[in-house]
């Protein structure tokens, strides 16, 4: 395993590979080649076989792959059979609803607590799972006492660096940010940014483009943006 | 102008600058050089003249950039200076807090239709805009009727492709994916998939690797892994 190699763009394939492994799972299915799973999911058999490589042997020549196992070797590989405890800061419209949405809660990511600067926030309980809302001032005491190693920022774009080295300073290493803001982190801290506006103005350059409007379906002869684009989604 | 040429990678930087740009011209600045905009919002000189570069001059030598001029430019670029109509799929937790979410609602991208197929929804209005919500088989109506032109798709992934298929046949040729799932799409039509499993599972695999517990601070030798980290974060 030569795992400092590993690029980002293939961990975020092995996340895709683990969960139509679960769908096919929970289908009753106990096989599936490379070449199958590709087909059914728009995946490539090429790139799942030399993405699994890089971690070891999984695949079983005339079988393909057995889920069972294959589902929990990547379970391991990716973390996921550790509990994480994740920390929301900014207590707005954002993270309350990230905070009550399961995608969250689901598998072994769980929210314990939110922050806020806002006095009116701060004691409050949010969703179903009555998240409490600690003051912002307070992240080292919290996440130290609800061992937290992941936060959220969700946070406006001018106060996302400041929490960011908050969050740093007391000790978190993996942080999910949603605030439109490149931020500046620390060797050995991982964050990753999602960006809802840039995703959305990028669609909004695309529709701008003169060859959107030219290519209706396709059957025709594909506009070289037309390719660029269909490589783009399905490369994930 | 190679527009043909130009990669998402870029436009994505565009909109980066554009909202560093907007902050500027709020506090009052009227120029800016290169250098002092890379300084201030983490970014990289070269890069920001070279993807400027694609478009045309905008620097002027001794001055640097005029904000309300390049705003214009890269606003005029992004096609942000149209309004969007925007329709989204699915009207649970994530798609309702989608509709509410200002950062959707801010500059050009109006959200005006709801679709579900629960028929306990349909006919509600959600949030404090008053969206209604649809039968999702009225989908190519209200397209029709509303003008939609960007679909945002938040419904379980089993469930995405169909209706994927469903806003394509619609004509609708940006669609925003929430659903963690690979999309195919036809030419001609741009997907851009948000999957926050995918975000947050590829900060599960950091926290697994041996490296991320080693390195504690910046001071010390940087394990290779961190190193990655670093230029995977700092260049978006």
């Amino acid at each position: 395993m030569k795992r400092e190699k590993i690029s980002e763009l293939t961990t975020n394939r092995l996340s895709v590979y683990l969960r139509c492994l679960n769908e096919l799972a929970a289908a009753g299915i106990k096989t599936v080649s490379s070449q199958e799973l590709a087909e059914q999911f728009n995946l490539n058999s090429a790139q799942i076989r030399k993405d699994l490589g890089y971690f070891g042997e999984f695949g079983v020549r005339g079988t393909g792959y057995y889920i069972e196992d294959l589902r929990a070797d990547l379970t391991k590989i990716l973390g996921l059979d550790k509990p994480h405890r994740v920390g929301i800061i900014g207590a707005g419209r954002l993270g309350t609803a990230l905070a009550n949405y399961n995608g969250l809660s689901k598998s072994n990511f769980s929210v314990v607590a939110l922050f806020d600067n806002d006095p009116n926030k701060v004691g409050e309980h949010v969703g179903h799972d009555r998240i409490p809302v600690f003051d912002a001032k307070k992240i080292a005491k919290v996440v130290r006492d609800e061992q937290i190693d992941v936060a959220v920022i969700a946070v406006p774009a001018r106060a996302a660096q400041r929490v960011l080295n908050q969050v740093m300073a007391a000790g978190v290493k993996a942080i999910l940010n949603f605030a439109p803001a490149p931020l500046k982190a620390r060797l050995g801290v991982k964050v990753r940014t999602v960006d809802l506006t840039t995703s959305l103005e990028s669609l909004s350059y695309f529709l701008a483009q003169p060859s959107s409007a030219l290519v209706t379906n396709g059957n025709g002869v594909p506009a070289s943006r037309a390719e660029i684009t269909q490589a783009d989604q399905t490369t994930l």
